[in-house]
């Protein structure tokens, strides 16, 4: 897998100096992820180059740069370290602890008071603490993003990261939970025994097929919203970064054959959702063929990747496979969603070039558009579970936010997960309010 | 139990309007615990007056003070509840999530490269996560405060309550963890299921003598530290509080023979200390024989409430027993903390009226004084367990912070828990480079 490096260069104020030092990165096969002045001064320049790199990668590139007449290789950046240095959480207390009353009030004598009013009527605690706000992210680290089972404690900065994210964009408190355990039935029965601590669990990073069982289970077992976001939150982005694409090209994604290649966590999870969304035909493919009756479960249809690349309007692929589509795979005016990070089944431009009428990579189709409002939302409306309609308002509300060329709206305007929020807790609302009426007729 | 409730009572501003209302409240038999004067204006004032009630007690009290011609009862005050609205902790980013490229260092893909990290070496969790700042405040609700078992749910509270001291006094992240088990093997099998996510444990009103075997079990199979607080916490202030009334007296607690009335969880936690302090002489008096047996293997002496109260020359009760010591049984120059709350054991100036040297309740005697300095110094240290030395150089770094007549410093002094860090933490490492040198002769 590949990963970022941050080269830090220094090149004289000279016309070319920074063009050659980009041509020996060139020639080293290397992509620039970014790039990025830090300092200019005294007739230097100090950038800061983002690159991928794999093991393979040939270091040496770091002693061409420092040949060049006119360039100095400073040494690589520790800047994402830097950012990560004491954890990326911070909690603090909502009132100042400043006076003995503070104190006596918020701890004891009076706090018996408030756990008397919950021990009556546990309803109380989503209005006395911090419930209504709190979310468990929770994995044992078996497919931490795409770098496999590396452990939980090894997962722990993403799981801080999405808690940073919570924190950042919707104010809720997020809180990472290690899970030393592998086995489904054990993860589920630990998470049932911490979960009233939370207001809602996000599981984040559970290895597929393990991962349907445990949520389905934990699903069943409590009564709080539950979602593992790996196939649910991802689902949502796509569908609306797929509202763009079909609004674009002219069609409808009801009225479409989509093909879906990979079905794991994610690939499953878009599966489901554009079922409930309307699709009637989703085709998919997968080498397990347990992942096909899964599939099959949910209406769609096994194909072979052949037959969905020419069978298929929209083709979503998730398979962590460089390169699985050849350019010559490509059916005229088809929609193409590439998704694996870092590198996609078929690069966008290429397909374009081959004839797709949209085609895009997962580097914009962020999972951070999603969580955020659909926990949020959840938690306002106070809702038992997520219910599909929820996914859905999610998807159609971040689909509606989007605005010109762009497939998905700006994650880090608040604006989206206040909207987001509203959307899914507006349908908890009205799935609440109708279970209601069903009970009662 | 007694909760305290705060009446709201208005009076018009006229010699004796107050004290008319303090006598209907002397006559109702309660004690006024806090006074306050929340509004004075035209010609009225608005008083907050708190009081502790128990479920006996009349409230046609309000009815009466309501019936005073300068007096007006204006309701109860949801002080208290106000202050627990939507929770007690909040949670942020350390870095503001406010461009892509903190979005892509703080998560994907610029995270990836801190995985690998930790992944390659598991130590930098403690550098690149928020690890060695981040506590567990577990319960499992079987005895929170003196209410018992009302569940861990009910326990929330006070949990955040923690974690909000835990934020305010000593910048730890500390979690509520709510555990819906009581078997005390369980309890230890989740915990250590779930121990990754955190730098330390804090055991926090578990009841006894379950306490005990879950103390020792997860010491055993953790490598970080674990207190359960109800024990050692309020052993450690305690040992403070019992300095400062030695050295008034004038008498040197190794000289002491000392008798623990009560031996539940913080009975137990206090002759343990005492011991590895340098007490002789210890006896003890509990009517479980259980009880009896922990005490004798810690080289107590079991006795009774009148051997104890005939002999000792400081005598400490926990026993949840209002007025358990009778005046008549008091020894002239004794030493007395009667530590019950909210009801002592004995009045600790009834006490003194009958030959006490020293007597004090357990009003100031407050955990908060202990528990964010230990668990700050520990994860400073990076300390694998808390040892007794860690436990004795708070207790001995508490008292020699108290100034004047106090019995104890003011928890609400953030340089009080910056000194016990210190003291914790240096004794945390001279006890590892103790154990280095150990294990390399």
């Amino acid at each position: 897998m590949k990963i970022p490096e941050i080269l830090m260069v220094e090149t004289i104020h000279q016309p070319g100096s920074l063009a050659k030092v980009l041509q020996v990165i060139a020639e080293a096969g290397l992509i620039i992820d970014h790039l990025n002045a830090v300092r200019r001064e005294q007739g230097r320049t100090l950038w800061e180059i983002t690159l991928e790199m794999d093991e393979e990668t040939d270091r040496s590139l770091y002693g061409r740069i420092d040949a060049l007449p006119t360039a100095r290789f400073v040494g690589k950046s520790d800047r994402v370290f830097d950012r990560h240095r004491g954890g990326k959480i911070r909690f603090s207390s909502s009132i100042p602890i400043n006076t003995q009353q503070v104190l006596r009030d918020v701890y004891t004598p009076g706090v018996a008071r408030v756990c008397l009013a919950i021990r009556d009527n546990p309803e109380q605690a989503w209005q006395y603490t911090s419930l209504d706000r709190t979310v468990a992210v929770v994995t044992n680290g078996t497919a931490i993003l795409g770098l496999g089972n590396i452990g939980a404690l090894a997962g722990l900065p993403v799981m801080e990261g999405k808690a940073a994210l919570f924190a950042g964009l919707a104010d809720i408190n997020a809180v990472p939970i290690l899970l030393k355990e592998t086995d489904p039935q054990r993860c589920v029965d630990v998470i049932c025994s911490i979960a009233d601590s939370f207001g809602a669990i996000q599981l984040e990073d559970f290895a597929a097929p393990e991962c349907f069982e445990i949520e389905a289970e934990l699903r069943r077992r409590l009564d709080k919203p539950v979602l593992h976001d790996d196939q649910h939150g991802t689902a949502v982005v796509v569908l609306a970064a797929m509202h763009t694409a079909t609004r674009r090209v002219g069609c409808r994604i009801e009225d479409c054959v989509i093909g879906q290649v990979g079905l794991g966590a994610a690939g499953i999870g878009i599966v489901r959702l554009l079922k409930c969304h309307g699709a009637v035909r989703v085709k998919g493919a997968d080498r397990n063929p347990a992942a096909l009756a899964r599939l099959e479960q949910l209406g769609g249809i096994p194909a072979t990747l052949e037959d969905i690349m020419a069978s298929c309007d929209i083709v979503i692929t998730t398979t962590g496979v460089r390169g699985l589509i050849k350019p010559e795979m490509v059916r005229k005016g088809q929609i193409l969603f590439a998704l694996s990070n870092p590198d996609a089944e078929i690069d966008p431009l290429l397909a374009l070039k081959h004839g797709a009428a949209f085609a895009a990579d997962g580097k914009g189709i962020n999972n951070v558009l999603g969580f955020p409002g659909l926990f949020k939302g959840a938690l306002e409306a106070r809702a038992h579970r997520f219910t599909d309609e929820m996914l859905l308002a999610a998807a159609h509300c971040i689909a509606n936010l989007t605005k010109g060329d762009d497939l998905v709206p700006d994650p880090l305007d608040r604006n989206v997960h206040t909207a987001v929020t509203q959307a899914v807790r507006e349908a908890a609302l009205a799935g609440m309010h109708a279970e209601k009426i069903d009970s009662l007729g």
